[in-house]
């Protein structure tokens, strides 16, 4: 005989347990609540509806109820809000946010699915100012419609994660004028500093009025005004600062809210209440690389908890080894992924970790072919295992791919070597015959295996303004476009007839375009004798797009006589 | 102290060695020794010169000898041909291939990469035909100046494998009138009969004349003669049937070649002298997936062997897993991408192996996106571990990754649960929460625990001539744009109102556009009651490609109203 199954929030995660739950017991009767006017909606495609790439906002919602019922026999109310779970009872107090009217239903299995809402901090005059924020179909619709009929010109964002970034690069193909700002010194937190620059410079670039660093402090009318005094003239404003688990319903009926506040659940996604269980974005899930709670609002993990959960409510085993956290995001021309750990995450979190990482930025594809662009590719392993913790990945071409790759490679604890080993798809349009991922895999293997020394696009203007001794192994015509200041040209092609131009008493720091070219040479001088020797991981390519963009926003003295983007 | 290492044949594998060995030790003594005019050229981009996609065929030469010897001190001499090896006193006999004039060199390590040339196999008339093959930046001059002078309107590509594909498809793009001729058939062995009729589809739609199942019997002047009796007209021919390894001077020389034909090496890529390396399309190496010989001319392993080699050289050891052949393609519009095993290969070889298959056809990208397109995905998996032998995926979108993604599994050992937990990157431009591959690792896991039961989209024409009770569960209006001739039409929004319409008693066989809604309607069947519920996997979509083409080019019966592709 089936169950009784009430599930709390009808979107994603929700809506995935009733349908999993349909398909393994046709007898089972499914009761979703939703307390907004819409189950089943695409809470990820929602910022494109402000450019226009999902025209009509009706498109967001992907299932009706009746289609619920038509095809899963699943009952899903909508405007219909969960109010209080007695527990004892095995029933919940629902109410029509319409009608107010209130009944009650009884559950055999509960399931809590009520996501995070936007965090809008109690900031001075922000009950002036026309504020947004962006959780769901009706939100966007509001936004739109607003900037459209105010006819606004000057949008503000709030916040640098995927919403407030998806939402900037949405209004500004749509025509408007956006600032986007962040009070952290960079934007989209799964992209270390040295990575997230290529992001910067594109959004700087399109004409988005970006600002790191700095706070809102008020709002005057719809103006920000911010801690350095800045004061951003806006028609409206988007609040995208992050969100809060959902906890309220769960709290008042005495289920376990963990350490990261969010809902916490076993292995098989259940609360301190063997007949409720939780899933999505209120929840905290284990962390397979820190071995600690974390919250990690994405859309795939909480597909998975959704069929875990219909799973173990029908006997089968639940296999859970924890999330490592894969993600990506399109900005503009750029393309964006990143999995696992990043080097501020550890560094953040003060993480017990010895790591090293591999920055190299090779064509993603045969340089022959037109479509070949240069790939900026981060990844971060464990010394001395070799074991892979994360990467990142930014290029107009295929990020996803590589970023993929490694997020497979780390649910099996693979190595740096495993990763050299891997056998992928090569043809002229796709990649290249050793993939960029094949290629850092074995810089990393030189790295753990001593063969040379590196620094990091970060160290390089400390490097220059302490005068140190900089070697471009480029040919004679790609120094003269542009270098850094005051470094030396010695062309790999000349390196080992000018070998007394290399000091041995002093650190000597060797770049190219892409760091390929000063690993041969690296290499050659250290056969040669010179022990001093160390790769500027990241190349002059890496150089140009750390600096750029602060470059542009301050004023302070260029390290380089011009960019080279490519 | 470094040591004498000579290589002969200058391209991919050969100069890999040499490059890696030189990073290696600056002492050593490396000399490579190539027959033709150019060390280092980009084989796999050849067809590419002839849509002028690479303009200039000097392009295609990556590296000149000056460039080798200026950054790596690597002595490369072109137009020399290695004739002879004196293994007793470690050196080769080398002739100027333009003077005529003899030398010997002597070695400390003898590594061969020669390759593997194009088979020309005697076809009556052969002799009198403008024949070319496609190896070198040489033919592929030759070949594009000959058709541009002599003004060619028709040319014929014999072979449908790599090679002959992408020559086909860029000498479309020039406008040339292309018949693409191949005696089995399909095209390209590394995907199966069933998926590969999305490319036959597309490469007709483009316009060239694709002919299966036809031998070659003779050539009349340029004019081909097939055994059919057809006469295809032609102006020039290109032959792309195969390549067979270079293995004359091993065999002279004494050294084991193999039972494919190809040399033999150890592990670390030795021969049967311990001073003599082979590497590259002129060896054979061990597959992983079947456990035995065989032979994989690919860029990719060429490199890793070459690399291997270099590290075994000087005494770093060599990790030798095998190989699982893992290849992509573009064909117009559309990618295709292959790893592992192949249903087809199974079949063919006898392997031993319990397997089976799941067909999906989900998008690629979130349906609201308007780059979302239908990806062709296929799933080969043992029976009953759920380990993954091969997966093959075709589209116009991100094919690579997904296969990519199944390539790292297998590397692995990965099952389909594993596939199914994995957490891979996604935001709407770039997937779907839930991708492709852990949706088909779901379906291959229902079908392991045996939920559900399934047919093929080649089974389906013999189903439709022998009267099978076919139910097509797609919403009425789909149904009527087009369906399979006397198929039913139970959309699955109304099939449990119509139980009494299904028979008990028979074999009834569902399917929808995709297998999805069928998917779910076999499992409410077999929880109410029915026993002998199929789905057809690859659905109404996949039925359409499989039809197609040769519905096209044949004037059999249609077994569908009309096709439906998206």
């Amino acid at each position: 005989m089936g169950k009784k199954i009430v599930i709390v929030g009808g979107v994603a995660g929700g809506a995935s347990v009733a349908a999993r739950s349909r398909r393994l017991d046709e007898s089972n009767e499914i009761v979703m609540f939703e307390r907004g006017p819409h189950v089943s909606f695409s809470n990820c495609c929602l910022p494109y509806h402000l450019s226009g790439k999902v025209e009509d906002h009706e498109d967001l919602v992907l299932m009706k109820p009746e289609q619920f019922f038509n095809q899963y026999r699943i009952d899903a109310r909508v405007f219909t809000e969960v109010v209080f779970i007695d527990r004892e009872n095995k029933e919940v107090t629902v109410r029509n946010v319409v009608t107010g009217k209130e009944y009650k239903e009884s559950y055999d299995k509960l399931i809590l699915s009520p996501g995070a809402k936007p965090i809008v901090p109690p900031i001075p005059g922000i009950n002036n100012a026309d504020i947004f924020t962006v959780r769901n179909v009706v939100d966007i619709a509001k936004l739109n419609t607003f900037i459209k009929e105010k006819k606004c010109k000057n949008v503000s964002v709030i916040g640098g994660g995927f919403i407030g970034v998806e939402v900037a690069e949405n209004l500004k193909e749509a025509g408007y004028s956006v600032s986007l700002i962040e009070a952290m010194d960079q934007i989209m937190k799964p992209f270390d500093v040295d990575m997230v620059q290529v992001l910067h410079k594109e959004i700087y670039d399109k004409g988005i009025n970006l600002i790191l660093g700095d706070k809102v402090e008020a709002f005057e009318g719809n103006n920000v005004v911010l801690a350095s005094g800045k004061r951003i003239e806006s028609d409206a404003i988007v609040m995208a600062i992050g969100v809060v688990p959902e906890t309220d319903l769960a709290r008042e009926a005495g289920l376990e809210v963990g350490v990261t506040g969010a809902i916490k659940v076993n292995q098989n996604y259940m609360t301190n209440d063997k007949d409720i269980y939780a899933v999505g974005d209120a929840i905290e899930v284990f962390s397979a690389l820190t071995r600690t709670a974390t919250k990690l609002p994405l859309a795939g993990p909480a597909q998975k908890q959704a069929r875990a959960v219909a799973n173990h409510i029908h006997g089968i085993p639940v296999k859970n080894t924890g999330f490592i956290g894969s993600s990506c995001i399109k900005v503009f021309d750029y393309n964006g992924a990143s999995t696992g750990l990043t080097e501020g995450q550890i560094k953040a979190q003060k993480l017990d970790i010895n790591y090293d990482i591999v920055r190299v930025i090779p064509q993603d594809k045969v340089g022959l072919m037109p479509e070949s662009e240069p790939l900026h590719f981060k990844l971060i392993f464990e010394v001395p295992t070799g074991r892979i913790l994360g990467a990142q990945a930014i290029g107009k071409g295929n990020v996803d791919k590589r970023v993929d790759i490694i997020a497979t490679l780390i649910k099996f604890n693979g190595t740096v070597e495993d990763l050299a080993d891997l056998e992928l798809c090569y043809a002229p349009p796709f990649g290249t015959a050793k993939d960029v991922v094949n290629h850092a895999a074995l810089v990393a293997s030189n790295i753990l295996q001593g063969t040379f020394k590196q620094v990091y696009v970060q160290n390089v203007r400390e490097l220059v303004e302490s005068g140190a001794f900089i070697v471009d192994v480029r040919e004679k015509d790609e120094y003269e476009l542009s270098h850094i200041v005051g470094a030396k040209n010695i062309p790999l092609s000349e390196i080992r007839d000018r070998l007394d131009e290399i000091p041995k008493d002093k650190k000597v720091y060797l770049h190219c375009r892409s760091a390929q070219r000063s690993y041969n040479a690296c290499l050659a001088l250290g056969h040669l004798g010179f022990d001093n020797i160390y790769n500027v991981s990241g190349g002059f390519m890496g150089i140009s797009f750390y600096e750029y963009f602060h470059d542009q926003v301050t004023d302070r003295e260029k390290i380089v006589t011009d960019y080279n983007f490519d």
